[in-house]
């Protein structure tokens, strides 16, 4: 952190930030411009809430942090990727791995004809959700623990490894014996409690990216997880919240793209959520692709106009089948295979 | 809400409209145009999803909400102002309503010297964090029960009564036997096992808007709580996420002046952190109550730069002391008095 | 501005940076802290886009600007209150100014009209469009030069001065011939010819910030009037747009504050675009007032329902002077007049 | 457009709505619900503004478009792909087309190096701004007509047809003498003077969509040039301004494949100016292209650090010649071929 004193700053504003970093255990390297001075501040742990303190002091003009907020996070301090393993399945290792399955489980039918379905069609994980998460109280909220346990009994006729939300702390012990991945959905991403019992939990986690949250504070989030000693990660773009209303949401497709510069994590893109539109699905899915994601999660729906949620985003498994091949063609013309 | 038919829908399309709301209850009333058909829908609990499904259909142009999704927190089905009552202290009774104290407790002595500060200064409620969510997991999270109790303890001593966050279902219980009115955080707005267990608690709670919530969004939140018996729910703008990077957040006095229309509810103004640096706060202080709002939520610590979190936004005694009474003089403008 | 350098930058990279600056006519003075160098720039003028240029040399971490990018429009080179005089009228000089109109002039009767009411009701101030920018080519846009006479028959009669819009930099002769202030739209608030043409038309100019332009880039228009040599520059908050559709816009209230501080120029409020609904006029005009602003511009029309465009955010005469009467008791609240 | 009345409505309020109608030719189609009354809407023009009046009439509780207001832009009037030619080149016929040049033409070396080197790289057109908009007055603004004529002398040597911006009314038919086509730059994109100047000019105009604008908005203003007479109208998608500060803007991929479906104009991507970073421009440019876009406009300049705007989202002439190969191999991944 840097902090640039006012042109007027006297002796006495100067000694004041001195002494605040020392209580910190920081030391300020002074230097004199021709106009005013310039404190760099150096130590080990620089809080994060100091720059907003020396904000406030007399006579300082800004506090300027340098480095990231992130470390565990950051490919600064990690430069090589990070391959999350479930079973045999690399997520982050090169391969795109695709998600499919309905937006929640609503019978035994349903999800055992989906998951053949989409297994069939090359996915190589299941989504589903037990728990819903909806913004009106008088909406369907899942079906709850008959919901994992059905999508365990698909996991166990397709072999396919299941990832659904949980949505309470109180309920990570129980999802996670379910679930090969737990998802942290985008209105829970700074839900602290939550990604921490998360991070406790011994199960990948993958973190989606709230509406309306900064990339900085994404990673933040996946901060919180990874420092309960849980480095299985996979971060998910799902679109943010914008003036745009033609749309759900707006994929931030550079976000993707600034993801894989700037961490080792994996990073999947969910255009489902992300469009709203069945139909604006299959072309975010390969642009995600194409910008370079590690993967996609994809709603299918044997029977989309029956879902009883968000029907108009999930995809037949005719139209499943078709973006399928043609994520292939993309993955392979930017030098991947689909897993 | 009204079905819209494509110009060229066929016979076959309506009727599996038709049959689609059958199977919920609800009737189609059609109406024939010169250019095409619409659908009324007709019956007593439209399902929210059904928007979604019914825009997915064949022939199916466009489906058009008509009333407001939320109902217990609408003016419509309940025309006269809730007045919540904290023991003798009414809130959104006709007197605007200061709740002032520093972001986080951080001592014994910093937390009695602030209760007793604003009290003489003529706030009637006192605020202060005990559980803190902080967007970085290094960052000082509060005291917990502890500070709980320093709240109590303040409120012996000075009378006033207490407000205060719980950031976790399983906290609400200990939470609400401390304080008076339980806070609900912006990035908690769409907890939803948090808003029902705080439904469930017996104490008012103060709902904060979320970041990028919209104000739909924030009164369906509140109809969380409500729907669990709870009827004293206070909103509470605290600004919005916008692309403005000058403030923190940007004050939404346009949604202050709408909730007081579109809702019975009180609604308190947070210029603090609406604001994000002090110097702002007393200007969105007045310009919320001069558009309705029912109170002011104001940060203040003794010794703002020495505050263990957002030091830069909050005031000092000096400053909260004349901000309160330009609130009073303000308040008398359009009508009403400081509690 | 100041340069960081990455911790590995080598003697060459720093040297480039150095060179850099010269050819500017800057010199770099650097400073060596224990972990990397700083290189402070010192020199009269620092090109706008050296920042950009900066960042992307090689062992550079990050460029960051010191000071404001705008110099004329900054309280920090001009401490001194901008009154802006029309006539006998002074706009920023501690009275509040009410300008007040149809939106668009439409007939000489109801343009007169118009004038009538909302002197009696004492605004001092005309305003009324002549030409309107539209977003569709299918819409009515205004009576040109007619407008223009009509405006100048109803000051005639009524002796309010007028504001009216000009559009394009060849109308600016033209319009500045009968207007006493130019206004310049929201679309139009990066129209750099307009804005310069505006700076030699002799006539004070009301600045309108566009509908998601940051505070700094508002200011930098201004920047462009007032170095055409013409320092009488009003600016406008009219509502920016953020994800919320509740309301039309989202009136900025923190950037009128923000103005008042960092600014010396004016500030005038229009909730009549800022909310896009009559009944959330008279809140958020007595709420931009509350917080410091100079002024109010607001739409009133003889009868609304009939008028040719936004007549669902113009007032009543009776509603326009039932405001009036609150705007003067707010105003003397926070120690000002009504002019 | 649908007019829903409220519950309450009496016959007085219908009449009343009716009689509006009848005012501008339009015929209200009465149905009568259990519940409430619906008007539909007939006739040959609703105007634009309608709506607005409407909804601000006694016992109306919304009025409700039906069909979008742009129609000449419009792919329900106009199913089939329009192919913008430029000479031989087609735009929107299949192909995808690179346009690749500088920011600002500089110097003669400058342009004539860039055009020999995008050309061999496979672009199919020069780019280069002769006009420059800046946000600061204190920026270099371009060379003028000086520059036109070093991109015709560019043109003249390497067979590349040109596209340069033009910012104002008064200079379109100077920019048309020189370009092949005119682009309209985001801040203009409400402009509407320059619209129809530049509809009338004869040539074929890239609209860039403004930083805040909506999609319907942007097809708007493509409405205005075409209502002018000219067809060929490519759209540019640049990046909208959101909350998220990591970028420079957020590209909106979702409105690239929603624009293939509502519309029938070709659409390009400008990743240079929707990530602001020269790292992210490759991924993005891939992902647009993924998703459906007919082309891309990529910024090159042989000396991004000595760039005199927009250096670091410059890409290096061999950073170019990669991206071209893998825009090659995406291209045909989707069925397509770059021109």
């Amino acid at each position: 952190m840097i902090v640039v004193m006012r042109k007027n700053a006297t002796e006495e504003n100067i000694d004041a930030v001195i002494k605040r970093l020392a209580e910190y255990g920081l030391k300020g390297h002074l230097s004199a411009g021709e106009e005013r001075i310039i404190i760099g501040v150096v130590g080990a742990a620089i809080p994060p809430t100091l720059r907003g303190e020396l904000d406030y002091f007399e006579g300082v003009q800004q506090a300027v942090p340098i480095s990231r907020p992130y470390k565990l996070a950051s490919r600064e301090f990690h430069p090589y990727d990070t391959v999350v393993k479930v079973g045999e399945l690399e997520i982050g290792g090169g391969r795109c791995v695709v998600m499919a399955g309905p937006c929640a489980v609503e019978s035994e039918e349903q999800i055992m004809t989906t998951a053949r379905i989409v297994r069939e069609a090359g996915a190589s994980m299941l989504r589903g959700g037990a728990f819903k998460p909806r913004s009106s109280p008088y909406t369907f909220r899942g079906l709850g623990e008959q919901g994992l346990k059905l999508l365990a009994q698909a996991r166990d006729e397709t072999g396919l490894p299941i990832i659904t939300e949980v949505m309470t702390p109180t309920d990570v012990e129980l999802v996670a014996r379910y679930a090969d991945v737990l998802q942290i959905g985008a209105r829970n991403m700074q839900n602290y409690q939550l990604l921490e019992e998360a991070g406790r939990s011994g199960r990948p986690v993958m973190l989606k990216r709230g509406l309306s949250a900064t990339f900085e504070e994404w990673l933040l989030s996946a901060e919180y997880i990874i420092a309960q000693g849980n480095p299985d990660v996979i971060l998910c773009e799902r679109g943010i919240r914008t003036f745009e209303t033609a749309t759900r949401n707006t994929m931030d497709i550079n976000a993707v793209a600034l993801a894989k510069r700037r961490t080792h994590l994996p990073v999947i893109i969910d255009p489902s959520h992300g469009t709203g539109k069945w139909y604006l699905v299959p072309p975010l899915a390969l642009a995600g692709i194409a910008a370079g994601a590690d993967g996609a999660i994809i709603e299918v729906h044997p029977d989309p106009d029956r879902a009883k949620s968000d029907g108009s985003q999930s995809l037949t498994p005719e139209n499943f089948a078709v973006l399928m091949s043609q994520l292939a063609a993309v993955a392979q013309a930017v030098g991947r295979l689909v897993a």
